[in-house]
């Protein structure tokens, strides 16, 4: 297998990706994995680490794409950007997948009219948020839509929940999974306009097992296998989940250093925080992936470290090996 | 100053009712608590207390609004219910505030359709969320509407940053409180079409001090006193926020159990989890208002425990005394 990564993507770049991608290489020996970057600022980086024997290659891309740049502006203003270079290595077929902890938005840009393009019959494409379900051991659900699509049609939200429920079952690994659409209640009745219309659509919809409408807390207590919702409405409920961990997070912090019992204590639970953290730390997803394209994509955090960009890339392996694509290809085929 | 509690509000019904309606008439004693609700019902939950001296009515009303009942039924098959019964008495002059820890969509349609109705020129009501920041001393912000209307076009929005903007600095005490539309991401480009919407008219607004989008993240540390959103997103944050949270708190605790140095740091910790809990407990500020009808209206969570309903009642209190209703005719009427 070849993966592609951007070596140009995350916040602290290159530092988390070069490192990311040598444990990778370590990790799974049979693939190559090609970084895609200034080639100067890639031999760099890795001149720092000893890679004898790891398949790694490079690939020169002659610009880089920020944060702060506009997906609207990327293609024509920056088409030599590591994101560009790496999606048509994918699209040519040099490469199986492309993972990038880059510009989200620009990434969707490239993939979606210039570079690997939709799935004949997707009407918009989907950032998934792979979850794992605190205190359930290896149980994992996929959020969808959290960015990709801010103003989702009821239709188009119908073949989010079919894409996460192909990606539920051929990469998770769960048989006929269970798919929620989050909502403000579980009631049938409860919803904006958007939802009431897709549950309706789903409840029709004989190649999805909808189960109805889905809270955040049962949601995150794994209440169903695939959760729909809208780009915008998925962005800031996982935000949100984020913020209040985060939050906690600093709180304990605080808290434990304002008595000295409270400092022992926490010593004493370093263990038991750092178990708790591994579950619901997302770098220990790494990745999210783009569904609805003509390859396999996965975007990670702009702050992923190296462990997270490891990450990203066992994601990408696990959707080549699992055929994803062609069971999105076949799955929308079949409801088209 | 006369506030009215449905005593058949809660999940638990009515004892957490009646004991938070003693606390609040024991802690602010020059007011009288009108305690509305099946008669021998509460007359039986107020004699397993001692209540002498303490100004606690009784007004009597038949019915009981569950949580499964429909808001668009409640106002024609039960208006003898506890929640309409009491809202009169605030229409009619009787009371100065209502306070329910009971169904929010029946209370919002009773309120709206059949009782007090909404301050002219207000288009919807909104419900607000007043949070504490934590690691803030004392501070708190209001999110608002997280539910009352779910389908928020964006000139409804802009009146609901007006009465947020007006609670922060009557209920709260902010001068020139900051706006900030809850997005996900900072940049004015960001958002669906009714946040790009509402942006561009908050920009144009004189009588709101918009600061443009925010993150949840930043909205819980803080980065405004005022956070709009649509009741359907914001219903969707506060419940994000609320799950990571009592996730957290369940694997803490499953953690601790794991080990014994684990157990014991936890004992030690156990009053610094106490603080940091105070800090992010919905019962300690225990309602949240609707704001748009002529007349306070605090809706509290059906899960509250006797503390809630005494700080909803306090709420209520901290409403009228500042003569918020007022506050939010003279805002609309100055944008009308």
């Amino acid at each position: 297998m070849r993966i592609v990564l951007d070596a140009m993507g995350s916040d602290d770049r290159p530092s988390p990706d070069i490192e990311g991608a040598i444990i990778a290489a370590r990790d799974f020996p049979g693939d190559s994995i090609i970084l895609v970057g200034d080639h100067n600022i890639i031999d760099q980086a890795l001149s720092k680490h000893n890679t004898t024997g790891l398949k790694l290659e490079i690939v020169h891309a002659s610009q880089i794409i920020e944060m702060s740049d506009k997906p609207a502006a990327v293609i024509k203003d920056k088409p030599n950007s590591s994101i560009h270079v790496g999606l048509d290595l994918v699209k040519s077929g040099a490469a199986d997948a492309f993972v990038t902890a880059g510009n989200t938005g620009a990434t969707l840009a490239i993939a979606t009219l210039a570079s690997l393009g939709r799935i004949s019959g997707v009407k918009r494409p989907a950032l998934g948020s792979i979850l794992k379900v605190p205190q359930s051991i290896d149980k994992k659900i996929i959020l969808l839509d959290i960015g990709a699509t801010v103003d989702a049609k009821p239709e188009w939200m119908t073949q989010f929940a079919l894409m996460g429920s192909i990606y539920a079952r051929e990469v998770i690994g769960i048989n006929n999974p269970k798919v929620g659409l989050l909502s403000n209640g579980e009631e049938d009745s409860k919803g904006n306009q958007v939802i009431l219309d897709t549950h309706k659509l789903l409840l029709e919809m004989k190649t999805v097992n909808f189960v109805g409408n889905i809270e955040p807390k049962e949601a995150l207590q794994g209440g169903a296998d695939v959760i729909v919702s809208d780009g915008f409405v998925g962005n800031i409920a996982i935000k949100s989940l984020e913020a209040m961990g985060s939050t906690i997070a600093s709180l304990i912090r605080a808290e434990a250093k304002r008595d000295m019992a409270a400092l022992v204590g926490a010593l004493l639970m370093r263990p038991a925080f750092k178990r708790l953290y591994r579950q619901i730390d997302p770098s220990e997803i790494g990745g999210a992936p783009l569904l609805g394209l003509k390859g396999v994509v996965i975007i990670g955090h702009g702050r992923s470290n190296a462990h997270a960009i490891r990450n990203a890339i066992r994601q990408a392996r696990l959707a080549v090996e699992s055929k994803l694509v062609q069971a999105i290809e076949d799955g929308i085929q079949a409801i088209s």
